[in-house]
């Protein structure tokens, strides 16, 4: 059967979105086909409006409809204190944990030869200049634990080494509320390494 | 963190999908918002036409951008038999399969008195014309197996006394490939009482 073109267009469009294989995407296709509500126009509508709404805050590099960003211009976040994050869906992480009330800074990525992204594709010009401007007391250098991630911090961390300024970088250990048979061996070698006094 | 508004609205609609829940539907949003090429303005557009063109074909009720559907005028269609459907979906699976040459109804759903959807709900009138309109040799009641399913087809079975037709349904019995173990009581008696000469 040779679905209608429009049909496979959208199952098409659907697929190349993270962890939407061929099945589900024709499974949501076929739901919004089916919804009432004009359900798919307003998912359009949806798309078209923050297509056209959201822009990168010069500052910090996230997603926002204003640049500056509210965050950004924000006078009740601590300019002593500056997170730098690889993804704009970072901030998001911090924030929800309710632990920072500093300025953030979305790098756009982390270094990774294989896939030929060097310094030259980090927003890192826009981070020195960052870090001149609201001048932290610690940029808290907030990678991943890959390979890459932890690479890519302490190259910023060597790019930083002009400023007075202290870096720091997230504590390693066992997740919160996991069993030890689940946590692998480079964790438990960081967390042993890292106790910490009771 | 307050999202601006268009991502949240984003995100919001995305979380309405089947399967998508707010972590996810945030994940596909930023994937969006990060994707170089258009991807967003590409899935807009896509669902924008596939809202504008696509219909239900007036005689199977399966979703098509003509009507009547290229399935439903294929003169190589085998108009002596007649698979009855819940959902458009359906149909792409029997296809899938190979096995059938015949022509689709899609029903619209199955009967669900808990959620207050009786016969008046489904294409039922349609369905008739369509038997009295093609005068099929079978129809084969292709619903799922659940309670609601069953009973479905059962009162399908009842509607089409009026026509000289022979009604089947799909076999019931072991998944293809699943071992013994995985098989529920119900799925194994019905297997055990079809069971079939080697």
């Amino acid at each position: 059967m040779q679905l209608p073109e429009s049909i496979e267009n959208l199952v098409n469009e659907f697929s190349r979105l993270p962890g939407i294989g061929g099945k589900s995407a024709r499974r949501l296709v076929f739901h919004l086909l089916s919804s009432s509500h004009g359900q798919m126009e307003q998912l359009a509508m949806a798309l078209d409006e923050a297509g056209k709404k959201i822009i990168r805050c010069a500052r910090c590099n996230s997603f926002a409809e204003t640049s500056p960003c509210p965050m950004c211009t924000d006078p009740r976040r601590d300019d002593s204190l500056l997170c730098v994050v690889e993804k704009a869906s970072d901030v998001l992480i911090f924030e929800q944990s309710g632990s920072f009330r500093g300025r953030y800074f979305v790098l756009g990525g982390h270094l990774s030869p294989l896939d030929g992204i060097g310094p030259s594709d980090l927003h890192i010009p826009q981070l020195v200049d960052l870090v001149r401007s609201i001048a932290p007391k610690e940029v808290i250098l907030s990678m991943g634990s890959g390979t890459d991630a932890e690479a890519t911090a302490h190259y910023i961390d060597r790019v930083l080494d002009e400023f007075p300024v202290k870096r720091t970088r997230l504590a390693r250990g066992i997740p919160v509320g996991h069993d030890l048979e689940y946590v692998d061996e480079m964790t438990m070698m960081r967390a042993f390494e890292s106790r910490t006094k009771i």
